[in-house]
């Protein structure tokens, strides 16, 4: 059992662990500050507690980041808002302090993956990760990897059926309006309605609404990506009320015309909250960190 | 180089190739009629051309067929309103009349295989083919191999934005009226416009219609799938004036937020139509030929 390091790097704060997996796994958290000063905390945590042992790190990070094999700027986050971090190459930063392999994705491939190895898709080849808060993004899994394509998918950007005569708000993405994320992301919900989602009763008709387009967008990756299970994490699906109402509206939208036993047999399993809670990011750092240990070690005996 | 087969197994008809590639392949086409009729003259031919040197054979089929690995109908054409063919053991009835591995997948897939290996997105390792003509029907490439999840997608499932005011057409999807499919593929647009699509004009207003909604479902797999590009067939695509309406509305409704090259170098090369035409299918089933071998041989070596 290799010792390996996880730094889930988000905006606000670093969640970093150093273990061998779940049950092994200790983890340490730090506020997002300047670039030095959050990358020397994270170092240090994990210098401190792998003791020279670490055999490679891996990061799942806030964006947008470059994730182009072979580009100069591999493992930068890019044209960020966070005015800091703008250009600064993190995985690169992590590599040299700490002399080891770095794996480097999305944050949100990161959850997803972790969610596939060790949480609520464990075991599955093909599935999907979604987080409903601030935004809304999503990892795919398929055949046992992360989808990337040309870059990484933007899941929260579809479009989806907007009903104006039902809701009229109009959406809340400045590049799209009423896109997936425009519609039904926390903001949109406290807008829409005027108080943050978590201060609207489970009664309140804004779940039937939240559930609607969420099923809307599960329905298009049901008839794309063809997953054996989602994931649905995130601020917002803090709401287990939402949970069968989403299954639900799913069963409808789809009328019976998917006759996998995954999606007939009931929704129950195949529409699931994280089981890793707030480590899904950082566990899935660790499988990164596993992915680039392995990737060096087989160049190492090609080379 | 192996020989292989492959069979394009259609509704109205088969077609049937021999040959090691796109510039050593002999074609046939035989009417779908009974099954055992219509694979009898399958294997004839292939029989015939192959004379004893026949690897392999693939099959690329209509649906719904069942792909699951390890069922006991695996390979069979399973609830087609055809009634002969129900429940047919296609592909288990060509290995046996031949002796040889056969490779199953669905008709889309394999012609998105074919393009991905000798057409329109040769060398890329994600892609997607779409057919638009009878029905909408998609399949992806990711990783370089055919995406099957815990199926295989229904791409013209997709619930897309439609517009009542500017189209008051309900759609004519059976199970979902207004999906993709229901509103864009070709019995839609002539039941909408009351002549067939291959007799309006090119300036037809039909067609602004049909590259808004095939553009908004481009934009739902661009966000899921990132794919680097996009091979657009079938019969409804036979309209060249349909691409550039296509990719000036998919850069409209993306309107910047995705910033990848094959994107923002324009979509002169990321939206195209196919390049091997009607052989997209049973070139593809040569593909699924190669695989197939190449499975019983690390299955022989490891046995």
């Amino acid at each position: 059992m290799h010792l390996f390091g996880g730094i889930e790097a988000g905006g606000t704060k670093f969640v970093c662990g150093a273990g061998t997996g779940p049950d092994d796994f200790e983890t340490a958290r730090f506020p997002t500050t300047t670039p030095e000063e959050t990358t020397a905390a994270a170092v240090a945590f994990l210098r401190e507690r792998a003791g020279g042992q670490l055999k490679a790190v891996g990061i799942g990070s806030f964006g947008p980041v470059d994730l182009h094999p072979g580009s100069p700027t591999f493992g930068y986050i890019t044209s960020t808002p966070k005015l800091a971090w703008q250009n600064f190459d993190l995985a690169g930063t992590v590599a040299r302090a700490l002399n080891v392999p770095v794996g480097f994705d999305t944050d949100v491939n990161a959850a997803s993956l972790g969610e596939a190895r060790w949480g609520a898709a464990q075991g599955l080849s093909d599935s999907v990760y979604l987080t409903v808060g601030t935004g809304i993004g999503g990892g795919a899994i398929v055949h046992g990897r992360v989808l990337h394509g040309m870059l990484h998918p933007e899941m929260g950007h579809i479009r989806i059926p907007h009903d104006t005569a039902r809701d009229p708000y109009p959406g809340e993405c400045p590049f799209h309006s009423d896109c997936l994320e425009g519609l039904a992301c926390g903001p949109a919900i406290e807008e829409r309605w005027g108080k943050p989602a978590r201060e609207l009763g489970e009664d309140h008709p804004a779940w039937a609404l939240e559930a609607r387009y969420l099923a809307l967008a599960l329905n298009a990756w049901v008839c794309t990506l063809s997953p054996k299970r989602f994931v649905l994490g995130g601020g917002v699906m803090n709401q287990p009320q939402l949970f069968p109402l989403i299954r639900r509206e799913l069963a409808s939208i789809l009328n019976g015309y998917i006759r996998s036993k995954e999606v007939t047999e009931g929704l129950d399993r195949y529409v699931v909250p994280p089981k890793l809670g707030s480590r899904a990011g950082v566990l899935g750092a660790l499988v990164l960190a596993g992915q680039a240990f392995e990737n060096a070690q087989s160049q190492g005996t090609t080379a």
